[in-house]
């Protein structure tokens, strides 16, 4: 069209040229403005045509720059496609929006420089990493102010995991009402409402096989807002514990990245290879065997060394087997103490001695916090030990659920040096094995404090904590973890509460140890049986948890890596010690040997020891609901019953010949069960054929 | 004149339109077109003469407007002018410019609505309060924003006195350098370079009679620039300590008041007056006539009960007398005990008892500091008796001289009574008299911090702190203050230095104790003789001051309104102890009575009893100059030698006949008396004549 209008316009042109040397001048006159006429209106045309066509093809060049492989990026936000067209991420750019005339596009990269509020660096790299994912790199960066950037997640139409420990923990995850973006670091949820997890990454997975992984550098809060079905993530500076890098502007930039698979399987894989640490070893082999007793839930800070003696005798003579015996709470007589309560346990080393001929191994409780009326409050002021107040100047006070006192500044190689010589001693002179290292969440840290190294991400305070345990980490105990997964020590979920529910109750069980798993924290302790009988968050009588509650829970600990008990079977009566025998048979013979297995692979692999019924039906919609069944492997799949009164339940099966613990077959799944029976003494379960 | 030229354009309207129906057309066309133009003509003259008259009767109102009595403001600044026309007073508005035009005058008070920055709240009052003095309120609030506001006050041209203690301290004011404005809040200029003093008000008199009081609830900031000779006066919320009122938006406002007078004594009295706190009693007669003697300087924490006991006996057999000793620094076990070290001090009963036996009375040190490692830290930190961290839930850790602890919250109800008790205690188990309150300045408050009551100015901290002495207050001595000119106690100017120097040595008592007289405190202690022997600043041997500087330093004391010894004259040899007890008695028969009797004048008047040359002579600019003479009274004026090696000194004699204590005459002054000769056990003082 273009062409044939300009030779129009070349032709009018010159036809008036030539025939402006008239041979008469009436005619000419004549003929001349007829000739001006149309000259005129053919420039009109011409004009406008090319208007036109510059527009069109401008439209259509950026049109062809705004697209960068399957994501189409607009003003005020991105889309992915997958490959059949539809829709599976969208992000929309709340803080701001682009302005499109400043869009580049170089090869891989799509750049903009200027946003609606000024200078912005922006870019989407595509990166085709293998064949079945590709990757989009998004970084914005504000260059004129220093206000929050904040891009919004649509997280409808798909089902989203990870994030971290919530206190209320659902599979996928469920998000309740709204909330301004918090800063998104490791915060204890057994004691805080409105923190997020002990253990927490940055990642989430969706099961449209798409995956977010936000930057580390980024100084990062969560938000959502349950209307909108948006998670909010925001980089900001301005009311955070974040801190920039010292040197660099104060500039708020957030940076992700977008990962598509073929499916959520595939793409979880690829991220969790790619960006998370993995372990190098598996720890303790006993402790998946046999299980761990604790004297916490059962003797809380009572506990001193007849009790100790009884209750490892009591184990004996009631005919269980153990990996290990923790001491908790207050076998010192001061928090931050490493000497033994002389008045609790006046012969400690004679104890441990004979306790030690037995066969027993024992862990000890330890936490990051020096109380201020203890024996070492003085040496960590003196020596700088302590995390201090903003100014650096002097050591900060924090409380903590056994008091005030300073919290040790691990970024401290001096403190490091101490606290580890003091825990060596412990080892060495009672032959401890190893240590449940406690607490290590950011929410014990000071409002605003200070650190030896300074700590632009107040949760690698966290990482800082979790390295203490390596040279314990054959049975060493955490429970906080921030990009600790190569920590090679067994991780406890957040203490339960003995409870049926979801709020750290039996129920949120699966869900938190799916969801730690999907975080790449593999070798996890489901914490003790029954809960911790905590006095306000007990379902039960005489202080213990309800006796139905503590066999569900025993048989779901069965099927998890490691058994832990606190509150003995023996405070019930003698059916409770044999059903207690008998699960912690089946997890010796059944369970252990293919959790070992797994828990080989994972140094190779870092993928879930437990895992979601969705990593064997990533097509099966169901599956991508189901919080009450796990899988051990690939093959055996768990469906503990976890109602009260109850002595049945719906279990869905995905596709597959299955064979349950009772020897029935299945091959025409997927399928529900409903009302399938399951005895009080009975947990279902069934493996899968080949 | 607009009069005459309205009714012109109101004829050739009437007429051009009487004219504008026609008898014949063309007469009328003709005659017509002249009166337009005529017309036109007209109307552009009225419109000019209109707009000139307009503008000229608006810049004479503005004129009018812009001044109010003897003050002229203008966009960027006021000046005030005495009745002679001349300037002697001028403030430039640093952070912003007035729109002059959004000024407005009624009656007394000026208010002006914009700045060139957006709205603001601009007025000046004045108040004529008596026929010799008029003020100037000024207010200054921003409206739009919450910038810092301030004013730059130039200091050239006259002296200036007031403000507060500073490390090395002149009189008149001496500004060194430049200094960004910084938080004008009590600090300790002892141990630290750059704060403002232990004792301080916002008030500064000039000697061309003005005076300006900074309004108590302005976060006010202090800073000043030599090159331009400014003293810069700033509000601001953003870095700094000062605290909005909750529930009021946090914009800084500027206000202060400034007042001229005929001449400086006259308006400072006006001021002190109208302003400052009085005291309602006068402390001690004792202490005004015999002298304290401290365990401080000369012992320091080594004090035991022996040392004291002997350094009883000492005072004794050397034939002095005594108000009181002060037990000093260390006779507690832990610092924020109360109780007597038993080791040091074995029998602390029965030696009070012995002593008072004697006729000694006794002070003690107190102070407002738990560390960590006493046996009251607990008690503190349990009961919340400390200042907090920011967010009011935990103590925060302080630094002072003797350690890390906290710091009493004597905001909190419950921290005073626990305090008082505990001083209650002291002063019925053992006799005790009273105390001596060290530190209190907010210099040793934690950098950030939260109180029980809010502290929107946190020198009030300090004024809460000296009314712990009230109950005491007979013989208590403070080293700090804050409007606290009504606690009726001693008031110490912080620790000298042994030195001969202005950094707090012998020179700097003279402007020190005439800029807290000024500022209302009269009940002066000028600390001990000879200095505190501090290690690093001590011109002298053996860890003695120098043997001169202790015995003019004993001198320039006698004619203090109190005398106190520490390090004791015998530690040098007997000629030291004659020169002391002569001076001791010259005290107690020549300057006391007439200290007493200026006492008993300060809770009338709040006069100063140490008074500047310039309180009898305020036409005489001479007077206004000399930090080395002073006045007790109006009668007495001493001269001391304040330099090393010196047995004579230039003196200034004003006008008025004077009898030298050598009982010469002079009669023909003002004059100087050049190299006048005073020997070493000498003070030159000269004795007015009615």
């Amino acid at each position: 069209m273009y062409q044939i209008v300009s030779a129009t316009v070349g032709d009018v042109g010159l036809s008036a040229m030539r025939e402006s040397t008239p041979p008469k001048k009436k005619r000419v006159d004549r003929h001349g403005r007829r000739l001006m006429v149309a000259t005129l209106l053919g420039v009109v045309l011409v004009t406008a045509a090319v208007a036109a066509w510059s527009y069109y093809s401008t439209s259509l060049r950026k049109a062809d720059l705004l697209k960068t492989e399957l994501l189409d990026l607009n003003k005020d936000g991105f889309v992915i496609h997958n490959q059949a067209g539809a829709v599976i991420f969208q992000m929309t750019f709340r803080s701001d929006s682009l302005d499109l005339d400043s869009c580049l596009k170089e090869g891989r990269v799509l750049t903009c420089s200027r946003s609606s509020a000024g200078s912005l660096n922006f870019f989407i790299e595509t990166v085709k990493p293998k064949d079945t994912v590709m990757c989009y790199r998004v970084r914005w960066e504000e260059l004129e102010t220093s206000r929050a950037v904040e891009h919004a997640m649509a997280y409808h139409g798909s089902h989203w995991y990870g994030g971290g420990e919530t206190r209320s923990q659902h599979w996928p995850i469920v998000f309740h009402g709204s909330q301004e973006p918090e800063p998104f670091i490791t915060g204890d949820v057994g004691s805080k409402q409105r923190v997020f997890g002990n253990i927490l990454e940055r990642y989430w997975l969706s099961s449209n096989a798409t995956a977010i992984k936000i930057n580390d550098s980024v100084p990062f809060h969560l938000g959502w807002d349950e209307n909108s079905k948006m998670m909010r993530f925001q980089a900001r500076y301005e009311n955070s514990p974040y801190k920039a890098d010292r040197g660099r502007p104060v500039r708020a930039e957030l940076s992700y990245r977008v990962c598509v698979g073929h499916d959520v399987g595939s793409i979880h894989k690829y991220m969790v290879r790619r960006y998370f640490n993995k372990p190098s070893k598996v720890p303790s082999e006993a402790a998946f065997r046999q299980p761990i007793w604790s004297t916490w839930a059962f003797f809380k800070t009572a506990v001193n060394q007849d009790k100790l003696l009884t209750y490892a005798s009591e184990i004996q003579t009631h005919g269980f087997n153990w990996s290990h015996l923790d001491l908790d709470d207050q076998y010192t007589s001061g928090y931050g103490e490493f000497d033994f309560d002389p008045v609790k346990f006046p012969n400690a080393s004679h104890m441990f001695k004979k306790l030690g001929d037995d066969g027993f191994k024992f862990t000890l409780w330890t936490h990051p916090f020096v109380n201020y009326n203890s024996t070492n409050f003085g040496t960590g002021v003196e020596r700088g030990l302590f995390v201090r107040e903003p100014s650096g100047e002097l050591p900060a006070l924090i409380r903590w659920w056994n008091g005030i006192g300073s919290i040790l500044d691990f970024t401290n190689p001096e403190t490091r040096d101490w606290y580890a010589l003091h825990l060596r001693n412990l080892k060495n002179e009672y032959g401890i094995a190893s240590f449940k290292f406690d607490a290590g969440e950011t929410s014990y840290l000071p409002q605003q404090f200070s650190t030896f190294v300074p700590l632009q991400d107040p949760s690698m305070f966290t990482r800082r904590y979790t390295e203490m345990a390596i040279p314990f980490n054959d049975r060493a105990e955490l429970r906080a973890g921030y990009q600790s997964q190569n920590i090679s020590c067994f991780f406890r979920i957040t203490d339960r509460n003995s409870l049926w529910g979801y709020d750290l109750g039996l129920k949120s069980i699966i869900p938190t140890v799916l969801t730690v798993s999907i975080l790449g924290y593999q070798f996890v302790l489901p914490d003790v049986i029954g809960g911790n009988a905590y006095p306000d968050y007990t379902d039960g009588e005489k202080g213990f948890p309800d006796r139905e509650l503590y066999i569900r829970w025993l048989e779901l600990s069965a099927f998890m890596p490691v058994m832990q008990f606190s509150i003995p079977p023996w405070v019930y009566n003698n059916e409770v010690v044999e059903i207690a025998r008998k699960f912690t048979a089946l997890h010796e013979t059944l369970v252990a040997p293919r959790v070992l297995k797994l828990a080989g692979e994972v140094l190779n692999t870092g993928d879930p020891i437990i895992r979601p019924l969705w990593w064997i039906a990533t097509d099966d919609e169901a599956a991508y609901k189901i919080d009450s069944q796990f899988l051990i492997g690939d093959e055996l799949m768990v469906a503990p019953v976890l109602e009260p009164g109850k002595q049945e339940r719906d279990i869905y099966l995905p596709a597959g010949k299955w064979r349950s613990y009772k020897s029935e077959h299945f091959d025409k799944g997927p399928m529900h069960l409903t009302d399938y029976p399951v005895d009080l003494d009975e947990i279902a379960y069934f493996v899968r054929s080949a």
